[in-house]
């Protein structure tokens, strides 16, 4: 697959200066790029990464019209053209329609004949498999789930029993859609299983990442709303709420009934309590716990810096010592209050 | 399904009061819960919920008898007895006993006749599974590896050779049970392997999320008592052995060696070094890290207050000089008692 | 499996002392040893273990010639010698070579004559397996990619296409080579996916955990280089290079871009930020977050101590109010000079 430059900015606008029938075969990082390979830079404090490049063309932001000689397209949004620039020059393989004659298919599921079912796939009964959408190898979609169209389950993909999910998703290998959450009823000292009765409702646009896992909920639905993003190995627990176009990376886990807001960005490995809110359009740092609602958006955290371990352990002891310094602060301000109140 | 309220106090007793002719199909929530649904409350302080609910019957303490006059089933357990009903009303699905035409089963397996062996699952030479047990399509279950009774593999799961699940297990998609335990021997700054011969030996009544890892130990066996509750993506390192009845919550890891007692609680995203004995009945928080024997039953924490980003920040910074900082309030200390001291 | 402890110090060194002719068919902890089994003491502070065994035979340090009666064998690294015989006595299990009918294996995939495939595995088109390399039963090895020689990938391990492995890997169940990175562009508040045509290129001698994640690169490789050890759960981004001969323990992550060096040991629980880089022999303690580089070797932490639930909260707090405490004591200082320097 190739394109000119002309082909580019007809497809997705921008200012072309230079040579238009310029033909690119791939995106690549400017240092590494050749002839048939158009790069970008993102800003203009990072203009200098343009003196050595040996790519055909670049991306750069608007006001870099000047920045080089090379064939150039201008665009506000640079690292959003090279997303898109690299899309179309690498579109995601697609098998061939049909169902593999090694998948399993139950007599009564529904699939789309553009859709394409891998080998080892298994399709349980009352399944719907929407237009065009992928079936890895060894996916397991379970009774009356239900996979919207253009979707692509890489291989080994779960989904549990009547887990819907939208258009376009992409769901990595290894991600777990529908298990049971974690509910139980202690009886004596011993735990007795509340069946997990809910499901897993998945938007449009939703990507999951490998090994992440999202339990079905408890008596209502968990939900990931459209467009959200999850990177790998994340739990979401039951009854969780995703709000729409949230991004989380990877490890995180967030507890049963949380409800996250729209437009929220999570680092990775970040512990959200359940039971709570967060507000549209927060921003969660790594490693941090969230251990109630944050009714206003806002960037928070409970980041540790790290030492040196000899430095760290020396500090570290005072930890478990804060609440006695404190006292002994204020039984020093106090004295010295009251030498200073004597004349 | 259904039951009337005569048959669930018939069944699992509790004192019913008011038409015991109702037909009940589903448990719900009390705020959605319609004519032929029941509902509960699980304490006094939360009785309002049931001033608007249009639920068939409730499920309540014995103390609110005259709470409400919906036709209703007083318990001191109103919690645990929802759990009953809703198992009762829900089922898990059973798929058609027999091997599936799509598995792959040892000629030398032994598979109970009752049993329910998926597409795509994968039962090694000498396996044994137990009576009436259901193993998921695409599941792989090691050479020589014993389940139970009346067991539920969900889809994905793997079993390695030798291992042992007792009666009653749930297993959910993606966990994988006794892969190797992380032992290498150094050797000139590289490492070499040592052969994990160990065994995962998992009791009866004990369920595994999603993606949970426990691994086999290096040379006895790593082992999961009876009762215990696993939730997804937990990491059980080798030789770890969990007392009978205790529950995880998911992220959480347990390094090598570790012992943990009986009836013990564990938030998410703990994690509890290795060789060390946790007493029976402990307590610990979330994101909490143990480094050394617990002997007392307890509650234990180390988990972080998050800030603002700002603020944290700011505070965070002395992290790195508590113990100057320790120091200088000691200084001051000792010069105002020698002021102090001074006539 | 058995050997004489004449033939062990032929195969692996050391000095024997006593009837070379016992016959060890197994490696064993020295409170259970019996008289066909061999145990070690690793260091000479625990030569007291040796009081009360019924071992056949030990593998004792150098200094401990007259530590015991038993047949014993002497060596600088018992626990390595250890090693040793474990892998000589408890080679692992191989399946017969070929590829099973119930494999899927494409057309013009490279199947060594030695190499063994297990039942449910897929192989892709151009994909090519080395020789003695045992494919786990539903594994998948994706379009055209690489695994060496001598490599064993157990049950449902998950290669995505156009990855390398080297020679000698071990791969877990329910690992994932090569997923994509975490990468979008955000546009106007939603995100838009960039391609990762990156690959996952591992070295010789690599062995990866259960359920661990290895992302593909953006644009460039993620590099995993010869002789590292990976444990469970361990979530890498996309283009990370993980230096030689480094170990990383369970539940880590590494984010984006990272460069971690050679012989670097990495505790359970870590995380590493995105794009930084640490230096050849670092050791990084369990639950730690390294946040910028580490230039330099060295043993670095930021994991809390823990404390009785009621004492840490009584603590903690004053986590949230350090900057207000370092400036009280400050203001105390500065009034204390004041004041000592009065006459």
């Amino acid at each position: 697959m190739t394109a000119t430059l002309t082909e580019l900015v007809a497809r997705f606008g921008g200012e072309l200066i230079g040579d238009g029938a310029r033909s690119i075969r791939q995106v690549a990082p400017l240092e590494r790029a050749t002839a048939d390979e158009i790069g970008f830079v993102a800003q203009s404090r990072y203009l200098a990464q343009l003196q050595h490049t040996r790519a055909g063309a670049v991306i750069l932001p608007l006001e870099a019209r000047d920045a080089c000689d090379l064939p150039r397209i201008l665009t506000a949004h640079p690292y959003l053209y090279f997303a898109r620039v690299s899309a179309l020059l690498n579109p995601p393989p697609r098998p061939p329609a049909g169902v593999h004659e090694r998948a399993c298919v139950a007599a009564d599921a529904v699939i789309a004949i553009e859709a394409s079912i891998g080998p080892g796939a298994v399709i349980g009964s009352g399944a719907t498999i929407g237009a065009r959408s992928v079936i890895g190898a060894n996916c397991v979609v379970g009774d009356g789930a239900k996979i919207g169209a253009d979707c692509l389950l890489h291989a080994s993909v779960t989904v549990y029993p009547h887990c819907e999910i939208g258009d376009r998703a992409i769901l990595h290998s290894g991600c777990v859609i529908g298990a049971d959450g974690f509910g139980f009823a202690p009886n004596d000292g011993m735990w007795e299983k509340i069946p997990q009765i809910g499901r897993v409702i998945i938007g449009d646009d939703v990507e999951v990442g490998a090994n992440t896992t999202i339990d079905r909920g408890a008596l209502e639905d968990t939900r990931i709303e459209n467009g959200v993003k999850l990177d790998n190995q994340i739990q979401i627990a039951h009854n969780v709420i995703i709000g729409a176009h949230t991004a989380i990376a990877a490890c995180t886990g967030i507890a049963g009934s949380a409800k996250i807001g729209r437009h929220c960005t999570i680092g990775g490995a970040a512990m959200i309590a359940g039971h709570l809110e967060i507000a549209d359009g927060t921003r969660i740092s790594t490693n941090t716990l969230i251990t109630k609602s944050l009714p206003e958006a806002g960037s928070y955290t409970s980041a540790l810096p790290f030492s040196e371990h000899a430095v760290w352990q020396k500090n570290a002891v005072h930890l478990r010592n804060l609440d006695k310094l404190a006292k002994r602060v204020k039984e020093l301000e106090k004295t010295m209050k009251e030498w200073g109140d004597k004349p």
